[in-house]
């Protein structure tokens, strides 16, 4: 068994994704998005986010769709609020603000990777108050399923929209594990998206090869951000294989099932580090655990499994993820090499 | 039969990297470059370029790898000097602009796409003359194969190697067609990278799906270029997915057996269109043919073939470009139409 | 006897300029632009222009009057059309590429420092014709007088703003020495400002310190203008003193005073070199000569007088550039030393 | 009687700085600063310092000295430590993030405007602990006298370049008011400036028109600064009216004369306050002083004086700053208003 659980873009690329690659791979296909798979993809994007005039712009990397969702939001002199802990500003070298030509994160805190409505006003209280002096005010960029492994609820997600509307910034939501938040909410895609000016919907963590989806509610940027997306060096000449990836990710909603899979294994393991006396740092509500284990347990685990160790104190913190392919055996191997 | 003659980038993946992709799609892999197939894929440059420290990143398109090659090269306040149509000046929205943050494209003359050491020496003239208040020189960026389709010899790269060496500038390749240029050329990989700091070392126009090699022949950079990558959102993380592509590619020389059938069937093309009495603009040296023929040539050949016009006079000028698979039938067909 | 003929900023402040300068010099004032003389300076510049809504923002340097300008004007994929010797081309260090974000220049040809609109239609036919893959149409950007002293009429500019609009363009009119254009044309700043979108008005170089003017048509932009000049560093704190150089300058036409004084020095000049069979490149119609002497005349020359030697061959060729406080003593020296 | 106490930038010109630029304004002199002054400012610095090889720039605002700086110390991938108030981080909208090319600043805690080697440990581990995917460290970037008001010790700045030298960091002094953290230190500006890579020397809050020295203590990237520089739209071509303007400030120390006399202004008003039950917030060690008073207070005193509330609460905040030129007069005057 290869135990890995360092995060779910170690895993495969689910079957039926892979087939569809196999079945586009016949013929010539118009490049930069001309192919007859993109068509569908919107379509179906626009049908499971009820956004009837969304625009849908592929790209390979979710930094790639976080920066340039970002860079079409706001300008460069004003700032993105996301939490302390956002994959924006801890895990992509800059790339917001490199694509937005500069532009600043200003960091919200919250338990558990979650802002609430009173952390957004603190941080909204360090922007755009001070005139031609300061950087403005741009957006709001949310994680869901955050990086602490936790989940807004829509509740708690209507509150910071509503919050942020009335500073007028415009609301992006970094949906990397999208589908995992889904799953672990019992909602669809229109649910989680509403309210949100853009969405990067996330593939490549979640069964497809490279693949995430920049869902533009109002068209009206649709141009601008093809220009964005070119000048990025995001744009594929050979495009169906990022199309088709998606058409299949999106046929007979696979990414739910995939995400409903990877949370089940989530919670398995879970409930099996509880019964170990693990302390989880945060409420694992989707496929993601953040668990305090002493140095023994880890020592025993990592002779076998991967993932990373986040410090090196006496019980270190370590992170497991679970990606759509984790079987029970696994996830009752790695309980087991825990427990010694 | 699908009569596609707009680009090599409207064929499909070759079988043994679609093969390679379909094998290495079990079990788990580490991220980002940490894939046990990456190693394999460096060495098996090195070997071929005959560079032996070389190190070597991975992105998806090619106009990724022109401007981090260029951002890599270069300050933002120095320029690169170009051919008039290089692709990095025309065909790549600014990116390497926006890569490098806000060097200036210099433009060099020449006829079939080709700079000599004259038109070279006048485009140095026009850079780094006017002390602090101009651009200072940085880098020369050649193509080859030619945006015009054409291919510089051996001795036409050394001859304006040496006039950039003596001006202090630095040497990229543009390779999105390197194999091409080989296969024309009848040399390895070695004799057209010889000179150059660094090559972008095109897999995606040749029958991969999607991957490109920036070859660092010197690797004091490979640190800052791992963080440009990142930064600019072109590092995968299920990056075993670039790394087998590349691996396959570089086995038994695919590469050049790929690029060897489109040079064929773009000889067989153009031998036929001088025959029907097209103007060939330019010397056809590889797989990619400007041709003008009349108006009702075209309306018959459009009526059943894809490709691109670039004008619209009397006798307009079309791009035919023939990639890996194009049979002798495909090309005999066209012919045909266009023969009337 | 100070011979000094290498550029128009070599020569001092003028006398009311400093004198306002001295009065101002007393007691507080608001900084930033909320000074009590800037309202002023505002209202002249609609007056002169008879743009009624315009806004005025002041800087201190004319390469930030025309990078801000321009970068107001267009976006980081866009291009700016101006002329393959116009100053922010080649005497600027990139900063139109640094302050927009990376937009390239394309250039346009023209004898004389003046492009046609049949060259500026061969600019347009390179740019903006590759869809998503090419740097779309932005601005338009002319300088009057040129880089060559050569001067556009009236009717030549509505010539090439005429096509300029019919591209789309916008259009910007680096007016570094836009007094010593009126001065040439007998005209005022309406008639020359005419039809442009924003405006670069120059003070230092015809008897300021250090200010120009930034004037927007439209005012639609100024706040955008006021954050990106703050962001740009190009705010001053103590503001009034870049005020009151503008409100002494406009004060009276003393801008048009000095502009006539130079011009006529100038002309003078121009006039003198003819008689010594020096050969004047390009019509000197303001206060800037390119001419061409013999390595003797340069010999004898700048054994007492500075200015510039653009080549070295065997009649080199010298610009020679006339400030307001020229005296016919002065440049009948000069000639003298050429004569020999 | 103006009662101006918003700020030290409100304030005129000293009278010898004033003559200086009078003195100098005859005759011609080479622009860009190749006038006959920078050479003696360039040596008084480095006398001033004890840098014997430093090398100065000179611009006209402090945010372009502060941008300029840090864009020169590190690459865009790269972060800025300073401190939560700091005025590159909250009043410059963003320039160093310009400047820079999109580097982050990481933000530093601590009572009074002052980090301690403690708080910059915490933000040191928040930056370049992630490898490939997170910014990596660059540079500290201390005020000194703070946005607080208050003033570093001698001892207080070792520690934290110790702290920073550890962590591989460069060095840099926002000195906006450096002429007044020596006056409030008694040391000179070697003493100060000990330890730093770049300093950016104010001279317009502090009796100035408008420059501030960018001093680098080695000389290695001085080409690549005047590059910067230019390129910033910073390098004047009128520049002696620049070099004359610090040239007399350094000439007999008038730059810590006059940050004695607004020192000691704001002594006699901080001592003042005291009297009248203000709650100063922060200590105030120099010129500035932040005081809660009671609303009755302020309408008292805002009726005849300016000066910037910072909230709106039963006891607003206030920033007093009194810059050269503030008399006894004056400062009991504004007392007098405040005891009503």
């Amino acid at each position: 068994m290869n135990l890995n659980f360092a995060s779910d873009n170690t895993g495969p690329v689910a079957a039926p994704i892979m087939d569809a690659l196999n079945a586009a791979n016949a013929g010539a296909a118009m490049p930069y998005g001309n192919d007859p798979w993109m068509p569908g993809v919107r379509d179906a994007i626009r049908a499971a986010f009820r956004w009837p005039e969304a625009e849908v712009l592929l790209v390979a990397t979710g930094t790639g769709a976080n920066a340039l969702a970002l860079a079409g939001l706001i300008e460069p002199w004003e700032s993105v609020i996301c939490h302390r802990i956002a994959h924006v500003e801890e895990d992509e070298c800059g790339a917001p603000e490199f694509y937005t030509g500069g532009a600043k994160l200003v960091l919200a805190d919250g338990e558990g990777g979650k802002m609430t409505p009173d952390t957004l006003r603190a941080a909204l209280a360090r922007t755009g108050t001070k005139g031609v002096h300061g950087v403005q005010r741009g957006a709001l960029s949310l994680t869901n399923v955050t990086e602490a492994g936790t989940v807004y609820s829509l509740a708690e997600i209507g509150a910071l929209q509503e919050t942020a509307r009335e500073a007028g910034l415009a609301l992006h939501l970094d949906g990397a594990r999208f589908a995992n938040a889904c799953a672990a909410l019992g909602c669809g895609a229109a649910e989680l998206a509403d309210g949100f000016d853009v969405v990067s919907f996330g593939g490549t963590k979640n069964g497809c090869m490279a693949v995430e989806a920049i869902v533009l509610r109002d068209p009206a940027k649709h141009w601008e951000m093809q220009l964005r997306r070119k000048r990025a060096a995001q744009l594929w000449s050979k495009h169906r294989y990022l199309a088709v990836q998606m058409a299949a990710y999106l046929e007979g909603d696979l990414w739910l099932a995939n995400a409903r899979a990877a949370n089940a294994a989530g919670q398995r393991l879970a409930a099996g580090l509880r019964t170990l006396g693990a302390e989880l740092v945060w409420e694992p509500e989707a496929n993601m655990i953040f668990a305090r284990l002493d140095r023994a347990a880890h020592g025993r685990a990592r002779s076998e499994a991967e993932y990373y160790l986040m410090d090196d104190v006496e019980r270190p913190l370590c992170r497991l993820v679970c990606d759509f392919t984790k079987t029970d055996a696994e996830v009752d191997r790695l309980l087991e090499l825990f427990r010694g």
